[in-house]
């Protein structure tokens, strides 16, 4: 016995979204049929507004209001540090560092990693923007805050080619240990990572 | 720093979805935001028809295509077996029980199970149409198919009470360790009800 067309399809969509198998998006499906329709056309409406409402900022490729600001926050020069200019993969690394409250300086995201495996690179756009804003603005300082992951390597290489030729410094955020986790949990190549990058006390 | 409001809504609307929690539901705004404008639109045709195609069968409560079908597969009494109707908690145990190929009766989906905790029921149409089910058709037995779980047991409690004057057996389905388990990975509770339900070989 099939479900009915549209539930299907549904559960297709779903399927879609990042660590949804089939068995969730089912569940998923048969949850949202039981919603109310009010509630139902609410999830129908933030769906159509993200990509009405939300676009990219043009400077930095972080997430902008349509209307509402002339300026995304991390564009908005006012109290940040100009110096200093972080790159980060996706809009969302940008938030994760803001609430961090340990950097005060300017974003730039590329959209996405290099992927050796996929053989994919960031936008070419976003390395464009990038060097543009570097020759535009007084930034002394890029740091690289990418995963600790084949594909964050990968794209702190191809970015930093992008950048020797320049009279800046380049930095990538360090690897080591976690806040707060036992020695006995933490895998090996971290262990070999938080070694090679021991600081003095 | 606070994300857009279309995200924040987004965002507090994917966490109604069962098992989601604010993290999850970030992730998926994130990935949504991501998607090109077909496919989000795709998943938003979709949302919209489950609740314009899909409607509850009148007579069993599963779920029916709107103009497509007269009647639900499980109320097609074609090659099915009129005598044994197995009441449900919802359309989706429907189709877990077809795909077992182990039942060729009728179905009843009550919508919800009792909640002692949370002091609800489900709808008393659907009880009504049971009894009226009952009474015009030739149903011998009523086998109740819930969780096995305080609601379920309620619910078997909820449905007996008005099933037990009428000239008919009623059965639920049995409890004990389920297929390929290992004996000391199985709860106390289980391994108790198994022995009680124990069969000769």
């Amino acid at each position: 016995v099939k479900y009915p067309l549209p539930l299907s399809k549904l559960i297709g969509w779903l399927q879609k979204l990042p660590g949804v198998g089939f068995k969730t998006a089912e569940r998923f499906a048969f949850d949202l049929l039981s919603w109310p329709s009010t509630e139902l056309a609410a999830l129908h409406t933030a769906l159509a507004e993200i990509q009405q409402i939300i676009e990219p900022c043009p400077v930095c490729g972080s997430l902008k209001e349509k209307q509402t600001l002339q300026k995304c926050f991390g564009c908005d020069a006012e109290g940040r540090d100009g110096r200093l200019l972080c790159v980060v993969a996706s809009p969302r690394d940008v938030y994760a560092l803001e609430e961090t409250r340990s950097f005060r300086g300017l974003y730039h995201v590329l959209g996405s990693l290099v992927s050796p495996l996929e053989e994919t690179i960031p936008p070419p756009e976003a390395i464009d923007t990038l060097l543009l804003r570097l020759t535009l603005s007084p930034v002394a300082e890029v740091i690289l805050a990418f995963d600790s992951t084949l594909e964050g390597d990968a794209t702190a290489l191809y970015v930093h080619d992008f950048l020797k030729q320049r009279p800046l410094k380049v930095s990538r955020i360090a690897f080591g240990i976690p806040l707060g986790s036992h020695f006995q949990f933490v895998d090996g190549g971290t262990l070999a990572r938080a070694l090679l990058g021991r600081h003095h006390m």
